[in-house]
């Protein structure tokens, strides 16, 4: 996928929503319980009920992981399910992985070859090596981990030389010598919207993949004024408000009308940004 | 397990090696290319044979997930396996992982629920709370990424403040607030032998897991020179060197006596150390 397409199905959708598929098990409405993959069952409900309204979802792996061989099978057939009947959706897999060059690439093998996913999570802590193998693979994206949503995000994130820059500053200057705009996005909490103005004088035309929308208490507004560029450059993702916003059999429909909530406000600030 | 019980297996074994079971499908033994789960068969044979020798194993996780389920599935069997017929055996999920808390927390079930790891490697930089979920486990590990053994360990991990604290020493001492040293441990790259002793500077006691001996061609007289203590200290991986040392069906057979060769390079280490 190219950050064109991507472009398109914000223009088209008027939304720029991602919804993070945190699909713990459980917290999946009882009306499941007895379903034969109640996790797959739940996302593709919420896909379902959920995608006219977002251009992008992004299952998160350590739910998946959690449970095991079954956990991989519904992360497979969760992809392959969106893949198959939503073309046009960037998927995400929020992986947050980077290790040494032989390793990465493996990953990079797990997630683009043997998964249809679009995009994967990478923490830069390791370097350009761990990051490149990931690269190599044509119309996919790294989204690299620069200021994150957490409190932890204070302990190394903000570390600053003698001339003041921060390293998550310098994660952003350094990796843009790594691969463009067009290979590259960054994760910006929205938690600390503020600063989407400092990280857009670095990289003003990236796509920045903003988590803590909602359940982590992050203002959409905010995050638009300061992070919103003439081409939108913003993927914002919302989690368990969206899919955990109901536990009974109406899970879905709750879902969807949260998603339409969101995309309202997107669509009004795409307008007075004159995006669409 | 505790670090009591890591520094009896040294001190029984004469050994302080741990083996990376960085097991690609496509590099295994020709003989093995048509059992079934073959990763599975080719770990089985790799540990009954290096496990009189080796302290730990260390499967990387990037190597089974790369295989999708069939991955996952051999990685249970493999770590299942281990801990059945080598209980003793520290055994350490080489995942990299590291998210927001209620993520984290997905992860260590993961790794210490559903699977019977003792240790996951986790990198630092979401700060404390993407490491806390994995500390609540008894006498289970956090292997912090500290200085790692690439080229792009530069990139970041050298990243100097004002008073030229860089961040690798910031990671060693802020994550030292955390835990203790029966709770965590640090990977230190075996490339940078010389570190280690700036290292032990800031965590006299901890354990480290040193990557990098072997085909990244780190020197393990120097990493003992710099890293040792007076309970070893140490846990040195070797992947690659050990594993693939053979490719013909005699791969087992020469993988323990690449074990037996790093062994008493080894106990000589420990012998010069007063250790053994």
């Amino acid at each position: 996928m190219t950050t064109q397409e991507i472009f398109k199905q914000i223009v088209t959708k008027k939304s720029f929503l991602c919804v993070g598929l945190d699909s713990d098990i459980n917290k999946l409405p009882q009306c499941l319980k007895n379903t034969t993959d109640s996790v797959f069952a739940f996302n593709k409900a919420i896909v379902d009920a959920t995608a006219k309204y977002s251009i992008a979802y992004k299952p998160n792996l350590a739910f998946y992981e959690s449970n095991g061989i079954s956990g991989w099978q519904s992360l497979e057939k969760t992809v392959n399910y969106i893949k198959q009947n939503y073309p046009d959706i960037f998927l995400i897999a929020d992986a947050k992985r980077g290790d040494i060059g032989n390793t990465s690439k493996m990953y990079a093998q797990a997630f683009f070859e043997k998964l249809p996913f679009d995009a994967v999570t990478v923490a830069p802590y390791m370097g350009e090596d761990s990051v490149s193998p990931f690269l190599t693979y044509k119309d996919k994206f790294v989204i690299l981990l620069a200021l994150t949503s957490n409190k932890g995000a204070n302990d190394f994130q903000f570390f600053e030389n003698n001339v003041h820059d921060k390293l998550f500053e310098q994660v952003l200057r350094t990796s843009q010598k790594w691969a463009t705009s067009e290979q590259m996005m960054y994760v910006v909490g929205a938690t600390r919207a503020e600063m989407l103005a400092d990280v857009r004088k670095i990289v003003p035309n990236h796509f920045l993949l903003v988590p803590g929308v909602g359940a982590q208490g992050g203002s959409l507004s905010e995050v638009a004024k300061y992070g919103m560029n003439n081409q939108c450059g913003l993927i914002v993702n919302s989690s368990r408000a969206i899919i955990f916003a109901d536990s009974t059999d109406k899970f879905a429909q709750r879902a969807e009308e949260e998603a339409i909530k969101v995309q309202i406000e997107m669509r009004e600030l795409l307008k007075e940004k004159k995006i669409i």
